[in-house]
């Protein structure tokens, strides 16, 4: 396979502080020197397989089709969790099945997941606590010069999947039970709530946390002060805002607390 | 337009945890694939537009012909604040018009500033949230194919300004006022002032925050310990420095902060 | 020369906060708008050599051949500390003579080592403040359009080398006196430790401040909770770790520590 241009994405819980981030960029461009490698983030927080999803779920789609996006978040390195490669939406997922997939496979219509065996692929002698440089790095690079998925194992259907999927619940008496999923570096409480659940004649009451919010605004800066509203965010969600500060300080919120939509 | 090879940095306030830098690179190279996308930072204090302002000023002209510079910190994002593109100095500026861009207009002979209005250039339904995302990365993405400013819309010339230019005062006295208008990782306290301001055959005294400083220095390294001393710093201003400490600390020096130049 | 496809790695304590980084992006993009720029990290703490020294020598092995390593940790800029380019392992190496190439040094058969003069490759009029940009981009993105080591300067053999080199000791009574060279961001403790000077059969007892160790793991999830245990490291080095919190913290352990390894 030849060398070609393409886009390999690594989002990873390395931090900038070490030498990571520098080996899985030179193991990528010891197979393939030609691929563009893109830092979506590394500073997932520590073994926090959920901010991964999570993150790779607001960003992929703004990628090019046949974009490889690497994800690095492994407390199970070395252990029996297979290393895979996730087929869907036009681009391919390479990292651990550990779930840090999930909220992928849950927006997009269909996926296929191979467990990558081809050790041809890998770097010699694959250590057992740094597969991001040894297995993920150089799989992504093959992937990047068109070898297939198919090429590097067999096609699985038993794929971990996190607890909470990405999509909330509709209860028995009408309410939608959706959670926070993301708290932003702002403070902002990113839920799980989309538009297509939400009659945008009829804005309906949110209940977290206690609290009861009614507004919903176009934009931060519009908001009042100290006020707490909703607003739709950047990565296609419900998010819970206060303007200038941080929501998620106000109420005390964290990832995977309850919000309830209630549609009078 | 075709594809090219282009030089498009980011500059932002994003921090480097968030799926926002990912998403980004994502639509730059959607619209470019062939785009070169150097990470200037992205740890500019939220919502810091002098900052910001300050870090374009000091490195956007090591950068080739023709880059576009990427800036987005945007506290008014969604609301009636235009998208800008600036034209100077052999490279264009995309980002809100804030006055992040103040500086580098301050230092340049001229420039043109065009208010962004053509759509058939962001990202479908933009959102009122991440025009980084929306706005400017597709534009400059557009640029970086050819696409002239001309064609993003109507010249302007009542863009924003911070308030301060980047210019020293000269009082009546015959005394220069200049600013301290960054601090950097090290504590160094870098002023507004510039060579063409001070005789080099006779060196002035500066006094800032009720000390008096005459020794100047050639390099860090060559000052006495726990001594006050200036420095002709690598961004072109003069500094204000101590060896191996902070001497913003010392000082209790914030930008804004007024140094007086006096010639004896 | 002419431009031409080449890495060229980044290894500084310039932090993700300054325009330090993006300046020395964009002076070797005007060299060399063709280079491939990877950042290995800008984290070293400040004027951390033996730092910047490991964390190169856990990183440029993965990168392609001909690769031109940038390292700036430089606290005697402006000084008599000669700039210098290593040629070894089919690299080269671009910083200051202060012992950041060290380890390198020590792991490759052979090296050759030259004093940076040849001003016609440095930006014009090079600042005494920041040779990252001035100097050192410069040279590496002509290194990187083919100039050879030997066009820079004369070749010397006395460049600085850190007091400690990488090697371990044996001691008359047969033990081996490594030291800890690095702590990781999981607190990982890296010694200087390779599998050649230990017995996989029959391995030995370590000794770290005043704790005894001897159980080693093929990877971190395998050991249980609050055991100390040794592991080798992706690094290709021994490690003592703890699974799932912080080795150094619970040795209070730092860099330089000694480790005696005794094979009973």
């Amino acid at each position: 396979m030849k060398p070609r241009r393409a886009v390999i994405t690594l989002t990873t819980d390395f931090g900038a502080f070490d030498y990571f981030v520098g080996a899985v960029k030179g193991a990528i461009l010891s197979v393939n020197p030609l691929a563009v490698i893109a830092d979506i983030t590394h500073e997932i927080p520590p073994q926090d397989i959920e901010a991964a999803a999570f993150t790779l779920l607001a960003s992929y789609q703004t990628f090019p089709a046949e974009t490889i996006h690497v994800a690095v978040v492994d407390p199970g390195v070395g252990s029996a969790r297979r290393p895979i490669v996730v087929r869907t939406g036009g681009q391919c997922f390479v990292g651990p099945d550990n779930g840090i997939f999930t909220y992928i496979c849950d927006r997009e219509e269909s996926h296929e997941v191979f467990h990558i065996t081809a050790e041809k692929y890998f770097r010699p002698s694959p250590s057992s606590t740094f597969h991001g440089r040894d297995i993920f790095a150089p799989v992504a690079a093959a992937l990047s010069k068109r070898v297939r998925p198919e090429d590097l194992g067999a096609l699985i259907t038993d794929e971990v999947r996190l607890k909470n999927s990405l999509n909330p619940e509709v209860l028995k008496n009408g309410d939608i039970k959706g959670r926070i999923i993301h708290i932003d570096r702002f403070g902002n409480c990113v839920t799980n709530l989309t538009r297509d659940l939400i009659d945008p004649r009829n804005p309906p009451t949110l209940l977290i946390k206690g609290e009861t919010i009614r507004t919903f605004q176009d934009f931060y800066s519009s908001a009042l002060p100290n006020t707490l509203f909703a607003i739709w965010g950047s990565a296609g969600f419900l998010e819970i805002s206060i303007n200038r500060t941080s929501a998620a300080k106000i109420l005390r919120a964290k990832r995977g607390d309850t919000v309830i939509v209630r549609q009078d």
